[in-house]
């Protein structure tokens, strides 16, 4: 079993007003609390390439994950980044009062899920929960096989209508179809990790008034060229002229060893 | 004239070890006291797109830029962003003893120097300097017209070695030959601004151990795909493994306004 994980007083109250209110009542809101949080190079990667995990930040970083974590009912993340890293998905923070959920943003089920699967395997171990898979595909249509795993694990596929954009092109969700689902299984909160194609489709403006925070780190490298990269498709104005695609507001920076960690607001 | 910008003593103080030594002895160094600096997006972005002047960092770090130009003897840009920007390149500090030197990397000769230009308009009311342009270009195949333009204003042209790594490839310096250069006319430290080929060049390793100093400002900005990026070239180890290209020691974050400065060294 992992070792457990601590993250200092000091810094998790510098991280306090941009964390969900631990008092987030169910019933009360419309959308769950997103926090938007990812570590970068120096030149915007997640990584040196798509499917290469790639260390970039120190272990301060590690712990502030964990406890950013511990703070959020659910933690979300693409099926590229599963299926890349097979994450544990789990909370390793000392004293932590409970797990997360994990989301799988899995639209065409890429996922084929398998007992030794690293995130089945801590809900086994009861160091973790098991998967909620956000799917576009229809119930009736689930292999028997991976429903009937992922419920004896505690975990379950939740269907999402999808869309398509166009002939040929993938489909996709509408984020407030997921925010939606999440509410409607009491998840008040999430915490939105990655990878690349969640994070860009998330800093696109249809979606800032739907982000309450957003956590960035910074590592003081460069990965070069053919990375993961963080940057939303271009915004043009009226006159066809590039426009900053998102700022932050409420900013805020917090060196942090060698990393920094930026806090700020994507709606005004 | 443009208004003289001040710099707060303390934000100086925070700077002081990354700068060039007041005290830089000529003739006791194989090459000049190397700055490399520019501010990016969090997409590690220069700008919108080539030729387009972007704002990103706020007024503070215009300040900061003024302040770190008093500091060096010259200070060095691209041709492109020359040719994109028209800047003064001199020093609006208030307070500043000297101005320094601005040099031009100008392998082909792409700018012709026209008395409107800023940085000759600056070089004639007193308060700037004429630019040295260094370029591959051979003594008696410049054109009478803009070594006679340069001289007048105290600046010229200053041919160096230019290489070209195949056929149809565009001629470069070595960045070698370029400090050689600057050496040779006393000029004992120099400040890289830019553009993204200039930068993008000097991080690569071949070149970390000619850098004395980086000093990068990052603006919480995402400017979108399609903007001039910092990154260097990819780096593989020998089994042709992608691995990190640039990794900064020696590290520090300094939180200004809305952007944060990051102060590090590339060689260790």
């Amino acid at each position: 079993m992992s070792e457990l994980l601590t993250f200092p007083a000091s810094s998790a109250s510098m991280l306090e007003s941009r964390l969900p209110p631990s008092t987030l009542a169910q019933g009360t809101h419309s959308r769950p609390f997103v926090t938007l949080t990812f570590a970068t190079s120096l030149d915007s990667s997640l990584s040196l390439a798509p499917g290469v995990r790639t260390r970039l930040s120190g272990p301060g970083s590690k712990a502030m994950t964990h406890y950013l974590r511990s703070r959020h009912a659910a933690i979300l993340i693409g099926v590229s980044t599963l299926l890349a890293d097979s994450p544990a998905l789990n909370c390793r923070i000392a004293g932590a009062a409970r797990q997360p959920r994990p989301i799988i943003i899995d639209p065409h089920l890429r996922w084929v899920p398998d007992p030794t699967d690293k995130v089945l395997e801590v809900a086994r171990l009861g160091t973790g929960l098991a998967p909620f898979v956000l799917t576009g595909v229809d119930s009736e249509s689930l292999p028997a096989a991976s429903v009937a795993l992922l419920e004896q694990h505690g975990g379950k596929y939740i269907h999402v209508p999808a869309t398509s954009s166009g002939p040929g092109s993938r489909m996709r969700f509408d984020w407030r179809a997921v925010f939606d689902a999440l509410l409607h299984e009491h998840l008040t909160s999430v915490m939105v990790e990655g990878g690349g194609q969640i994070i860009n489709s998330l800093l696109n403006p249809t979606f800032h008034d739907m982000i309450d925070s957003v956590i960035v780190t910074i590592a003081p490298t460069w990965l070069g060229q053919g990375g993961v990269v963080v940057s939303p498709d271009r915004l043009q104005d009226s006159a066809g002229v590039p426009v900053p695609a998102a700022r932050l507001s409420e900013v805020s920076w917090h060196p942090f060893g060698e990393d920094v960690v930026l806090c700020g607001k994507l709606h005004t």
